[in-house]
């Protein structure tokens, strides 16, 4: 008789997370609502109340005013349309370049409506964190410039000092973008206490839908140019139809998550420092940023000889979903420019696998990944081969 | 007793459909799908075979490729992606000017990426049909041109000419988009018959959810720099994490209304025609475009005395949504553009109303519109008023 097959352990919520129950039934209310936010009809009112309701939902978790939230598609439009010559503070000239640290996501790298020319790249440490002595040198040459900083990697988990990093920018006369879409909901994450001017967040790193996405301003920023120019929704500042049960679904999804941010955090961490103990049990396996402040529920670690291609298939074997390295790059096989950023060496790098829990993570889930990380280790890593019990031989 | 409350009938399935059965059950199915299409695993795999199916769907309504469909958030950005200097023909420059109709969209006036000063205007008949010899005449003063034209328009519902014009343009080396958001799955619209080079479309225009939509391409074309850019998503044409749960739904929604799509026209142009007819019994009643061929569910109406925003608010009260215009533009008060271009007098234009049907459209709906049109123009159109069967005062 076959063994019943086990049930599947899901351990990539930083590519994205599943939908919550009360995004699905946000979602599926909004079914029913069949108008256009725009139209001045019953039915287009009754669409533009939940446009509205999710708007202050979003604010709310942000510690934003509801009149700064901008509706996207994602996390990369918010970015995109962050990323923009043109934006400025209330009193102040528009930026006129731009500066990301070297660790960002591909759709911040990219630098938005900015030209190459005006982009400059800031160090990190080895530890994956933004260089402070390296942007002060950069905020110095030359003019106010806005900055686009994670406020955690979305490989690493690494927290960025953005309270610090706010300071540096304000006082050389420049703007603040923060990346907050890996952040929203897992750490505390408000726009005033940050000091961020612009922060962008994602639906479907909350347990909302794929599809939606917003970019906060602060109050009196004054935006560039829209992105999608067209009818003159979210105050003319990103046309189209708004995505209405995608934006309810969110709206629902980020009240949960910031309901539900201070318990999961707790115990995420701990089956975290858990698993980082049985995953350490492997020699020369390496956590990274492990010497700074990470999100709760981000593990990236490596050991000598493994391929990240080959272990994510493995552990996919096994029934497990772990990631190398952002979903928005697995089809690539070059290695991670944020391992690269923190001078990892590239045959440590090769290997690195992300694993990232969320509130379905138990402690099962985690004993099955250390079964199977031992097992892949044994085999795919060249460092050990268990023979017996006790006897590990050295292998390479 | 207070009478029964009747039920509402909604006539604005040009601002947006309802969401079809089809749609529903697609997208609640990719709920359950938890991946991100772009990883590798099993569950990342899972959810990169939702958007596939849905790709396939949706190239199979146009008579396109798959691999020529760039998945969008709607069909703003599907036409903002569209207009951009840099598309060009397999063996052709790229293009270097713009021409657009003078009723086309917001999303498509706005002229996307091409500089205000490389954007021309085509003039149109008073039926609202592009006037093909100022098409050749523009198109012959100048480099070669991307021309950008509505399959059907959104208010009047006027349908252009798309092969001849796809004629023209090809003659003079330039390259066709066509708006087909209103056109999909009401007429026949297959990219091969019309001759186009890209075309625009609208999940929520056929029974799909909003914030969905795409851009397809023909086979050869080049497309410019993508507007979104990120991840590699969408072969490196637009970046983000795909909308899952929307594309699969649109997909449903498309297979579903082609299936329908002649049965439903043949339906609705009845239900129209006898619409029309009643509508028509006021006096001073006029149709647009009513000349010319026009999708098979659109009315775009005025009478004497009528202005817009009262009538909708009428309308609404009696249990009625209608449109003045396009919902894109329903907010503002300024009058339609596409009426100004058809030169419509003022104080005719400043009356349209949109009555626009869908598949659960039926003869007591129109019923219920004839009836409260009796009303609102015997209150709010000055040109008459009943005062017993059989008498007419003429008021004003």
């Amino acid at each position: 008789m076959p063994e019943p097959r086990r049930p599947r352990i899901y351990l990539d919520w930083n590519a994205t997370t599943p939908l919550r129950p009360e995004a699905r039934a946000a979602m599926a209310a909004a079914w029913d609502v069949i108008g256009n936010p725009s139209s001045v009809h019953t039915e287009g009112r009754a669409a533009r109340a939940l446009v509205e309701g999710a708007r202050a939902a979003v604010a709310r978790s942000l510690g934003a005013e509801p009149r700064g939230v901008i509706f996207t598609s994602g996390g990369t439009e918010a970015n995109v349309l962050a990323l923009a010559p043109g934006l400025r503070g209330p009193a102040a000239p528009p930026v006129a370049r731009l500066l990301v640290s070297a660790v960002e996501h591909a759709s911040v790298l990219a630098g938005g409506r900015f030209r190459p020319e005006d982009i400059t790249r800031v160090a990190v440490t080895p530890d994956g964190v933004v260089d402070l002595d390296d942007l002060r040198r950069r905020l110095a040459d030359g003019p106010p410039a806005l900055v686009s900083v994670l406020h955690a990697n979305n490989e690493t988990g690494a927290i960025q000092p953005i309270t610090e990093i706010a300071e540096l920018v304000r006082a050389a006369g420049g703007l603040l973008h923060v990346d907050a879409i890996q952040a929203l909901g897992r750490i505390a994450c408000r726009l005033p206490e940050l000091g961020a001017d612009l922060v962008s967040v994602s639906a479907h790193k909350v347990g909302g839908p794929k599809g939606v996405g917003a970019l906060v301003l602060r109050d009196g920023l004054v935006p560039a140019e829209p992105l999608i120019r067209g009818g003159g929704q979210e105050q003319n500042r990103r046309g189209g139809t708004e995505n209405v049960p995608g934006i309810a679904a969110f709206g629902a999804a980020v009240d949960a998550a910031m309901a539900g941010r201070e318990h999961e955090a707790g115990r995420q961490g701990r089956l975290r420092g858990a698993m980082e103990a049985g995953l350490m049990e492997h020699p020369g396996t390496v956590v990274f940023s492990s010497h700074v402040q990470r999100l709760p529920n981000t593990t990236l670690v490596s050991a000598p000889g493994l391929r990240a291609e080959t272990t994510v298939i493995a552990f996919d074997l096994e029934g497990i979903a772990v990631s190398s390295g952002s979903a928005c790059s697995s089809g690539k096989v070059a290695p991670s420019h944020v391992l690269a950023a923190m001078q990892v060496p590239a045959d440590l790098a090769q290997g690195a696998i992300r694993l990232s829990m969320g509130w379905d993570t138990t402690e099962s889930g985690i004993a099955r990944l250390l079964e199977a990380w031992r097992k892949i280790t044994g085999v795919l890593g060249r460092g050990v081969i268990r023979t017996a019990p006790g006897t590990v031989l050295k292998k390479g």
